[in-house]
This record gives structure tokens, C-alpha cells and sequence, in this order.
């Protein structure tokens, strides 16, 4: 079931974002000795754009003896537009893509869905989940939010189901209210092989059976909110999977015939991956198909949970292709079991750009609700930026939906409060840690990301509003 | 149309709410004295409890000569704590009252809306809207939000709108979706005929055009959204209300037959108290209907209408009996054009006890995203307050689904965050500010205030939570 191509299509990708970012660090070191030649301003700006694909206004080098460089803050800051402009260079790519050579909305109505939601931890480790771990395009997805140990408010799923039933009652897409199709919520937890006790979930102690347990309580908290207050539990499935963050093998939880979900009884991609190394691609399908049902306690040709065991062996059977890719690579496992993150991202959820160790991502509404998770994350980055002398980059993005007069200056006054109460809360350099946030708005429906700058009124201050804000 | 037996009963409630609030100070100055008293302590519980109504766990009166009591903390947190009480007082007797007799349903969909959502000022003095100025019963309105300005987020009402058409959808509660009714909004702002310069609506410069004008458009951007998302902008009714915070009359922008609303073209209840004085019931009526008709530019048996100004003049004719009570009462108009708040709520609203002049109440979900209107509260009741060497209450807020698992500790969790917010945005008596924020919680269907604290994993230090946050 491997797939070179995908995996090797894949792996250009990957190293592409990683050439990226090595670069930043190298093009701003060799600014420091230059930036009080004449016409410095001129070159850095040229610099960073031949270098990085980044533009900086050249009015941010104007640098003077008594007026260095903040070299710290530009390194940061050059990580951040790097990361946007691998977002809006990734474009709508994925937004069309097929499912195996059909539409997504017609394989997602077969595995007897209407939508899809993925909760996952914030951990950067996860944030290759969609392309590479479970390779499904993005159309599949219908919304993916992360939460530190992928701890999702009910609440806020709640009002996610209630936006897509609405859209079923209104207007039949993707499908009628009427369908039978369910909405299946899914809840991914992460663990280590290697280092279990140490590289697992921070969020949840790096205890696996923990974060598996809580987890699927919240799933379960989920289906009992849309039973109770819309009297449609059975209209929602759930689906636990465990990601091993040094393999990207999964364990998936797959549910039995009542829907019930056993934190002890999955179907494990690493053990089919070797299970099937030797056989066809029939041979290994079936393979995955007898494990599936095995899991679920039913007979393979069981109707009642067709669907479902369906989607668990196509997202086993795109893993083991990753499982394999990662082998091939690395031998096994990646050589770093531990963090890599290039920058922290907030807010709104942005999943353009995928790759292990890429971002911490955790999405929250303001700092104040998500402070807890936010403080996760620079632990995590500043234990590895801060020996350095680098800072943490931190990008806010409020996502606006351009059907809502005023939407985006709702977004933009949000991302600048958000980047404020960042600021306030890590002034300084407080206990080594150094922060940098940056503010960004986009569209909701995908795009590019617009810097924002709560100087931008005067020009030529990184705000990319076109004179909007001033 | 004045509506003796009503207003005297609203007098008597208001009367029994500034009583309420005019024991506070003398109370707890009464201890300043005692305070080294033995048995000071339980005497003090017992004091506010027989004096004020409220509980406060007397190990918080724990004093001794070199620790004091917190005495203005303690007269902030009373003032809170007797808002609290005489919400959980007020308790459903509102909830379900009959409008002219009729259940609210019926009245409601006979004006042909099925919602009625009220956007108003966060200014103490539009404190009274509901019950006072607009005399509608709690079942009437559906939504009722307050902003500086009146400055509703028109994403948020959006969701507002799509919550209430899933339900007729889904259930066909308060009707089904293809009844023909159409969801109102209605924008009130608010001016002073006494000194309109300086005493209208503070968010808008005291500028009653710009104040009407800037909420017209966002009722328009409000429309606009449900057509453009939801292609169901014609299911949406618009209503801009002005209010004149010195003699509760109220102007109504009665809309046309295209729906269109003109900041000029209004019917004043203070030119129609004085039209109608003389009048029988039936007389005074009639002068109501074609006064809104003639506003509206139609004929009174326009049928496309009816609905529109039946309800205006139902506003109309209630408000006429505050104006003439009012003046019965003061003179004209009250007696104070200015701000006398005794509280401000932040968060989600509520609207169990109405008065003139009680709460400068904001809505927002962190304060993060809130300061704007924080800010302008603060600096309204600081104004008043702390000459007097007095810190302003603020009660934050935040409702919880009981139907959602574990949604009460998520509120709990942001009522704190907001209060640390507070906290820390004001902290020390900086420029002479002092602000005493107290969080609480509340079923979202209403009921009694929890108060909660930060602190109460220790027994008795102010938490209402029985043990739960320990």
C-alpha cells in the first residue's frame, strides 16, 4: 500500500518549506555587519525578497549607530512572512481535489457523512495530520480546530453543527437535512513510541492512555450536547484516532455497531503496515478490511457500519502509505522525537501548509480564553528559541468572511487587541523569553494573509493594509 | 393612553431597587468602627445579611489593627451582590407574562415577526428600556444586547439570526420556517432634549444625527449579511428607536413600504402625550395608528404594513404612559440628566431588573475584545465614584448551557479569565481608579447569579460554588 509518488510529491514539499525557513536565520545574520552602509535600507529590502520571497518596507532598515538594527525582532518577524507566503503560494491547490478520482462530497455522502471536523492537539508535531499522516485533500475536511491535548469546547462544536445543519435545511448542500448522512466528529490524540513518558502529550502528561480517555469523553460530551439540545445524537458520529508523533503511524479507534469507542481497541497502522508489506495492493486492502471489521466486532459485510469501517481503512490505508514513506526516509522514525516548531500560530485555524514540526497551532478567540494554550506553546518553542537569543514568532490571524459588511475591520481590530494582549503579557524579555507577535487577517473560504500593523497609520510600518488603517 | 395602575407598580419596584442600593454605604460604614470588636466578624455577617440581603462568608471579616478591612472592596462587592440579589429575586416573574392578555407567541407572530432582537446602548440611563421605556414583557424580546453606542457586532447577530432559524427549521419553534414572519431587529440609540450637547450618547460625541445615523447602517450591514450568506434578506425587519434619556420618550423610525427607514422621518411619543392627554382611550389610539401610518407613508388598511405599525404604535402607546409617569412623577423629566450607574455588567446581559440609571451594561466575550466599552464604562462611573474615594463594581457575567456538558465550568473558567483581565488592566488606583470586578455565572435561561472566585479552593472566601472550583 505504499505510495511513492504521493510520498515522494510529498517529501519535495516538505523539504521545500524546510529550505524556506533555513534561510531566514542565515539571510538576517548576514544583515548585522552591512547595516550601516550607505544605502542599506535599498539592500536589505532587496535581500529578504531575492532571499525570502518576503517584502519589507525598506523604511524598517533605516539603522544608525545609536539606533541598531533589532535584528532579534527581524529574524522573528521573517519566519512569520515566510510562513505567509507559503500559505498564499499554496493557494487553492488542495480546495479542489479529488478523493481517489471522485468529488469529495460524493465519497463523503458514500462513507455515509455530511461533514467532517477534526479536533486536534496544538502540538506542532501533529501539524502534518491532514496532508501527510492521514493524507485526505482538504475538501474532506470540513473544519479543523486545535486545542492543547485537542481539548475542543463543546460549545463551540456545537455551533459548528448548528452552521451545517442550517446550510443542509436551507439550501440541501452538501446534502438535505433528510439524507441519513451523520456528522462525524473526529478527536486525535498524539503519543510516542520512542519516549512515551517524555514525548508524548504535554497537555495531558505525556500519559496516552490519559489523553485517549479525556479525549473521548469530550467527543462523547459532544454527541450528548446535539442529543439534548436538538434531539439529533444519533445524527453524529465520532471516531477517536492516536498519532505517534515519531513514527506518524495511527491507532484508530474504530467504534463498534452501537457507535461505543474502547480507548483499548483500535487497529494499529504500524502493525498492518508490516502485515502487508509483502502482499498486492488487493491482498493488503483486504487486509486492512478484516482488521477494521475485526475491530468494530463485526462481519465484513455487515450494513449498518459500512460507512464508517469504509473511512477507517482509508484513512489506515493512506497511513501505512506514510508509515512506509517515513521508514524509507528516516529508518523507522524521524531522528527528533521532540519539538521543531517554527513559529506559533493563533486564532483562527489556517491548514494550507502542512508539515511536521511546522507550527504550534492552537485556535482561540481572544488570549484572555486561550491563555492556556498559548502559554503551552511558548514553553515549548522559547525551551529551544530562547538559549538561542532568538525570539518566538507568534502569528495572530483572524479569519473574516467578506459576505459581512465590515467583517474585516472587525477581524483586524480583533488580530491587533489579540497581538496587544500578547505584547502586554510577555513585555519585555522576561526570564529570556522573547516574543514577537504578528497580526494577519484573511478571508474565511482561503487566500492570502494580510499583515497588520498597529503602526500603520504611519507609512512604510509592515502593515501590508494599503493605507486601510491609517 | 397614561396606564396609572401599571406605572405605579413599575414606580414601587423602581423605588424598592434604590433602597436596595441606598442601604450598601451606610452599612458597611457602620462597621468601620467595630471592626476590632470580638465577635466583630459573625456581627458583620449578620449585618449585611438583615441589612442588605446578601451572605458573604464571615471569615472575610477577619480584621485586625495591622490588617483592616478592605472596607471599599467590601462596599463595592455589596453593591454587586445586591444586583445579584434582586436579580435572582425578580426570578420567572416575568418569563412567562402575557402580552394584552395573549401568550407572547401569538402577539409576536400576529405583528408577523417570529423574534424580536433589541440592540441598545450600554449607558445606565436606557437601563429601564424593557420594562420602563418600552413596557414589553421579558417573552417579547428574544435577544436584547447592549454595546457603546448600540454598536452591535453584525457577525454575531448573524449567528443570532441563524440560532432562531434552525430551530423553526429543525422544530418549528416559535414557528415554522415558511410562516411568513420575518425576524426583527431593532436598533435603539439615545439622545438628551435637556442638553443634547453633553448628555446624549457619550459613544457618539453626544451627536444624536451621527448616533442615528451610524446604527441605521449597521442594521442595514445587518440585512445585508442575511442576504448576501443566506440569500434571506427579505426575512429580515428593521426598526431604529431613539430614546431621551431625560423624559423616557421615545422617537420611532417607523419604516416605509419598502422597508426603508429615514433618520428624519419618525413619530415622536412626546408630541403624541401631549395630543392624546385630552383624549378617550379609543381617541388617543386612533391618534397613535395615523400618526404611524402617516410616518410609514401609507394608508391605515395598507395590509403589506399592518404588522410593522401595529407594533409601532403598540411601542408608541406603552411609552406614552411612561412619559406622562415620568412627568407625573418629576416634573417633565428626571430630575438628574446625567450618569448615576451603580454598577457595570460586562459579558452576557441581563435584563431581570430594569431602572434608569442602574447598570452601564456591555456584552462582549472577553475583555479583550470588550475594552472599547470597558473603558467607556469605567470612565462614567469613575467620574462619580471616586471623588468619593469609592471603587466601581463590576460584575462580570457569563451564561452556561446546562445542556451542554460541562459548559458551566467553561463559563466559570472565562468569568475568571475576564475578572483577572480586569483586574489587571486596572490594577493598584491608578489616577485614582479603583475597580472591583466580581465574576459570576448563570443558566442562560435565567435564574440565580453564582458568584465565584478565584480563591475558592479555600473555604469561604466569597465563592458561591459549594466546593466545586476546590
Amino acid at each position: 500500500l505504499a505510495d511513492p509518488a504521493a510520498s515522494d510529491a510529498l517529501v519535495a514539499r516538505a523539504s521545500a518549506i524546510e529550505t524556506a525557513f533555513k534561510a531566514v536565520t542565515a539571510t538576517v545574520a548576514g544583515l548585522a555587519t552591512r547595516q550601516f552602509d550607505p544605502e542599506f535600507a535599498a539592500f536589505a529590502a532587496d535581500r529578504l525578497r531575492s532571499a525570502l520571497g518576503v517584502e519589507i518596507a525598506r523604511e524598517r532598515f533605516d539603522a544608525a549607530w545609536n539606533r541598531p538594527l533589532d535584528l532579534v525582532a527581524l529574524q522573528a518577524e521573517a519566519v512569520v512572512r515566510v510562513f505567509a507566503r507559503l500559505v498564499g503560494e499554496a493557494g487553492d491547490r488542495a480546495r479542489n481535489a479529488l478523493v481517489e478520482g471522485e468529488p469529495a462530497t460524493e465519497v463523503i455522502a458514500r462513507w455515509g457523512f455530511h461533514a467532517i471536523d477534526i479536533s486536534a492537539c496544538a502540538d506542532g508535531r501533529v501539524a502534518g495530520l491532514l496532508d501527510h499522516v492521514l493524507r485526505v485533500p482538504a475538501p474532506v475536511v470540513t473544519a479543523r480546530r486545535s486545542y492543547a491535548g485537542a481539548m475542543f469546547p463543546v460549545a463551540e462544536t456545537l455551533g459548528q453543527w448548528e452552521r451545517v445543519e442550517l446550510r443542509r435545511l436551507r439550501e440541501g448542500r452538501p446534502n438535505p437535512a433528510g439524507a441519513g448522512t451523520r456528522y462525524l466528529k473526529i478527536g486525535v490524540y498524539h503519543y510516542s513510541s520512542r519516549d512515551p513518558r517524555h514525548e508524548g502529550c504535554a497537555a495531558h502528561g505525556s500519559d496516552d492512555a490519559r489523553a485517549a480517555g479525556l479525549l473521548l469523553g469530550r467527543l462523547e460530551d459532544f454527541a450528548a450536547a446535539v442529543e439534548r439540545r436538538h434531539g439529533a445524537g444519533d445524527g453524529v458520529a465520532l471516531l477517536l484516532v492516536g498519532l505517534d508523533t515519531d513514527t506518524d503511524a495511527i491507532r484508530v479507534h474504530v467504534p463498534g455497531p452501537d457507535g461505543r469507542i474502547d480507548t483499548d481497541r483500535f487497529v494499529s497502522s504500524l502493525e498492518l503496515h508490516t502485515r502487508t508489506a509483502a502482499l498486492s495492493r488487493e491482498a493488503a486492502k483486504q487486509e486492512v478490511r478484516a482488521a477494521v471489521a475485526e475491530a468494530a466486532g463485526t462481519a465484513q459485510d455487515d450494513p449498518a457500519t459500512e460507512g464508517m469501517r469504509w473511512f477507517c481503512g482509508y484513512l489506515l490505508k493512506n497511513n501505512i502509505a506514510q508509515v512506509e514513506a517515513v521508514r524509507s526516509r528516516f529508518g523507522g522514525a524521524y531522528p527528533e522525537a521532540g519539538h521543531d516548531e517554527k513559529l506559533i500560530v493563533i486564532g483562527d485555524p489556517v491548514d494550507d501548509v502542512q508539515l511536521r514540526n511546522l507550527a504550534f497551532q492552537a485556535q482561540m478567540a481572544s488570549v484572555e480564553e486561550g491563555a492556556g494554550d498559548l502559554v503551552v506553546g511558548l514553553r515549548i518553542l522559547a525551551t529551544r528559541l530562547s538559549p538561542q537569543g532568538l525570539a518566538v514568532p507568534v502569528l495572530i490571524l483572524r479569519a473574516y468572511d467578506p459576505e459581512i459588511p465590515g467583517d474585516e475591520e472587525r477581524a483586524a481590530s480583533a488580530a491587533l487587541a489579540m497581538r496587544a494582549a500578547v505584547a502586554a503579557r510577555h513585555a519585555g524579555a522576561s526570564r529570556g523569553l522573547r516574543v514577537l507577535p504578528v497580526a494577519a487577517v484573511r478571508a474565511a473560504e482561503g487566500g492570502p494573509l494580510r499583515i497588520i500593523s498597529p503602526d500603520c497609520s504611519s507609512a512604510g510600518q509592515g502593515c501590508d493594509c494599503g493605507g486601510r488603517h491609517a
